[in-house]
């Protein structure tokens, strides 16, 4: 706490005290985030991400507090901003559905290009049922962007732009699993079918076809 | 090791061993696949099993022998007959693509109705990069179902009956993700949308469809 409200008042800088602030601090979210896809957050100490970053646990706790404040500048800093950004690539989109739907998957793309940790940590933290993302999820990511997708899907079949014997709200749900899966499950399936001749554009290219036609295609059969 | 060998001996009953033998056995076994599903593989010890079924840990000792050997039995006792069927069931279904992923989809189903404690494990120990049934995927469970699948969608294309935009091996992997991801995704999506009028029936129709037409739909547009 001592540290925290020294930080607070931002007193002029003492010997001991780290010189670049800014980029001291990245580091150090950067080293949690590393911990937190690594081995999962419950198993992730201050003690942990200090090794990783080549700190003492005091300098992060002096950045970051608790545990739980870290996680949630963590929240904070490292997955609501992304959300956001899918969401305006959504938004901007427009409203047919495969135009929509191609934004979202290419947005998770980008997101997992540029962040490649997020499919680990998604499987660790949001599909593990003891995940300790599931309530962000639920509170702060779904209504973003999976319920304005839903909604926007509702508006387009109503307007008889998709078909009707699907539901809007497990077409976010499919598109979900034909793109977080693939990605999170990427080194299996490469070992399985021996698929080192696949990059990132042909899993995309693929998604996106099925996600359009399914097994068919209008121009397939 | 001394139960072991008593139990390879057959000898007669004595006070304190089980009566139901095979009963208990199977009871001890399910009693480990609810750890398994609920705290992952590593965090289970002969102790916790014990506490579920209710028995002392040198009961689970006496049938299962070391926490590796329990593990040994769970794949080969429980899952690997499941993949059994499951490839039996593909194999029944012919070589038209179409029928080949609705039985491979509608096995999963079934497995999953049967054996509700399947898609928790499957992220724990095989989605997740620390899962303890990585390689009894790769090694044993792949090579039934997902390679066979991959080799009989590769056939169909070259007849021209499978778009030829896929590639057959990710369309293995589009198909675990459309199938397997809402199942274990099953109490967020539930939530996120308010999704309790929609009844596995209903999952199973929607993936299906989508897996058909994608998107898109003969009908619909």
């Amino acid at each position: 706490m001592a540290t925290r409200k020294a930080k607070k008042k931002r007193e002029p800088r003492r010997p001991g005290r780290p010189r670049d602030e800014a980029n001291q601090r990245e580091r150090l979210l950067d080293a949690a985030v590393a911990c937190f896809a690594a081995d999962g957050i419950a198993a992730t100490s201050q003690r942990s991400i200090a090794l990783k970053a080549g700190v003492t646990p005091a300098l992060v706790n002096y950045y970051f507090g608790s545990t739980q404040q870290l996680l949630d500048t963590f929240v904070a800093e490292r997955m609501l901003p992304v959300v956001a950004t899918l969401r305006e690539s959504v938004l901007a989109a427009g409203t047919e559905p495969r135009a929509l739907l191609r934004a979202f998957v290419q947005g998770i793309y980008g997101v997992v290009d540029r962040y490649p940790w997020w499919p680990a940590l998604w499987v660790k933290e949001v599909l593990n049922d003891r995940g300790a993302l599931r309530d962000v999820l639920q509170k702060q990511i779904a209504p973003q962007v999976a319920q304005v997708l839903a909604t926007m899907l509702a508006a387009a079949q109503k307007r008889g732009d998709v078909s009707a014997d699907l539901d809007p709200r497990l077409i976010v749900v499919s598109v979900m699993g034909l793109t977080m899966f693939p990605l999170a499950a990427e080194p299996i399936w490469r070992r399985v079918f021996a698929a080192d001749d696949l990059d990132r554009d042909a899993l995309l290219r693929h998604t996106l076809a099925v996600l359009d036609h399914g097994l068919g295609g209008a121009h397939a059969r």
